[in-house]
């Protein structure tokens, strides 16, 4: 068993998938010439060029981790981009974070319009379940409830409750909004790339250790945003810094300092990576052992934690 | 071979499965007492109490047109409804149509505000395809594409852009956003009806007559709505009467008049009604000639479709 730490596997991996991923939205999405081609310019506007892409190269990952070929997860990558981009979409809206900036431009609402915006994230929201559909009914139920009020959109409407709500802050209520809000979504990215990999749905024996990795892989990434919005730099976020001081947003480092918030950062992403041998090792009971995409699988599981934690942007 | 109208078959059909719908409604919703609370008040305010449920019926009548048994597609049928009830809310939002009743009711964004509007619409489209899974990949997909960009979202785009446009309004553009805006979803209630039928989803000798069949239906349905605007009065709508014609709506009463619209509506539903018979000889040669359900079938929707045109609401 292979489970020593690749140094840079993750960035390898995101180098080798960046352009199938780009490909695979262009197929899942009309071209923006469709009509109505405004609301589909306003679709592509959002999505391209893109962030970091994280959530589809975990789809792939997730994949990889159940003894799948990545390439049975493409279309269903392409859906959780599509599905992470729609949150932002409507969270940029005025009556929500009202923001200006996104990925380094005017958000969209600033470009199309606020009505076009609200229906291009509706389209976004729904196009991703047609591309998860692929995944199988399994992973659209995974992204479902990840997503829904039982999920990200529950930890929205408690992040914007909790805005300027000082006399209620806990830490246990950043916690919920961090596993809600963004946690859910990263954990359902492996999870549906797991079902990928299974004609019929991943087992539970895969999805527990999966999901276990997830979430605290989610941790360990919203508290690091949470401090590059107080350390970045305009160039580096593509965003406003500061922009949830401003709000009067609930945060991490807000609750327990800068320092203290990155020292736990570090402990999540170790804690998650702890759990990678456990996974592979479960992958292998169902793959006969299992072949070299599984020894590489590991390392990608761990060197993806300590990404979460040491990136910039 | 019982291809007799049965007068009143779909009223009866509705009484039958009114209960069933809304305990299906209420099993793949959150209570509202489930945190976060307002999110989920919200989505059961705009749900209940409910319009005609008109969509969940088609569902189950699809299935059972499909020699399926109406139950297996119960949680399909809710799902449907969560979608139609999406877009009514973010139709109604102030950046949209700005409407300020909805089935007799304040809208939703009245009450809850907008962020939470917003938000309980997203919620709704999402869990709208938690409960589409169940009745295979294949509904989720059909439903997708019916309600995303290219049908009822890019149907919503061009009404916006056609109100006031008067300079570009011909017969060929309203009948592409009746299409798009009403006409998929009702068809797609139809189609995800039958998927729920076959354990690997229905056949498409079967899906092309059911098709065309929810395409007649679907114009008649809308071309019947939009004269009700004209007609009907705020008790009978639940809604403001002459929304659409503060709005300058493209509807077809206002491009062919409302005698000659009426008119066409009963063409249309008349020649759905006509696709009945063969719709379900199709449907009895993958059932071994099928049972009572079937008998049912040719009789429900032949009436759904006078329905469609007969209605006050």
């Amino acid at each position: 068993m292979t489970t020593t730490r690749s140094t840079g596997a993750f960035a390898a991996f995101v180098t080798t998938w960046a352009d199938p991923v780009e490909t695979a939205l262009r197929a899942l999405l009309p071209a923006p010439t469709t009509a109505p081609s405004r609301l589909h310019e306003a679709m592509h506007y959002a999505l391209f060029p893109g962030g970091k892409r994280l959530r589809p190269m975990l789809v792939l990952l997730g994949c990889q981790a159940a003894g799948g070929d990545p390439r049975r997860a493409l279309r269903a990558a392409a859906a959780l981009e599509c599905l992470h981009t729609y949150s932002l979409v409507h969270d940029d809206l005025p009556c929500m974070d009202d923001d200006d900036l996104r990925r380094g431009r005017p958000t969209c609402h600033k470009v199309y319009g606020e009505a076009l915006a609200l229906l291009a994230g509706d389209a976004l929201l729904t196009v991703a379940f047609e591309g998860a559909a692929e995944a199988g009914p399994a992973a659209v139920v995974a992204l479902a409830r990840a997503s829904g009020s039982l999920g990200m959109v529950g930890g929205q409407v408690e992040d914007l409750a909790a805005e300027g709500d000082g006399a209620h802050h806990t830490l246990e209520r950043v916690q919920w909004i961090h596993d809600h809000k963004t946690g859910a979504l990263i954990t359902a990215a492996l999870l549906v790339g797991a079902h990928a990999a299974f004609p019929n749905g991943a087992p539970a024996a895969l999805l527990d250790p999966l999901t276990r990795f997830g979430d605290l892989l989610g941790r360990a990434f919203q508290i690091t945003d949470d401090c590059l919005d107080l350390t970045g730099t305009a160039a580096e976020l593509g965003k406003t810094p500061l922009a949830d001081v401003a709000l009067g947003k609930l945060t991490w480092p807000a609750m327990v300092g800068l320092e203290k918030s990155l020292a736990q950062a570090q402990e999540l992403a170790a804690a998650a990576a702890g759990l990678a041998p456990e996974l592979i090792a479960r992958s292998r009971s169902f793959r006969d052992g299992g072949g070299s995409m599984l020894d590489a699988a590991s390392g990608l599981l761990q060197d993806v934690a300590s990404y979460a934690v040491a990136r910039r942007r």
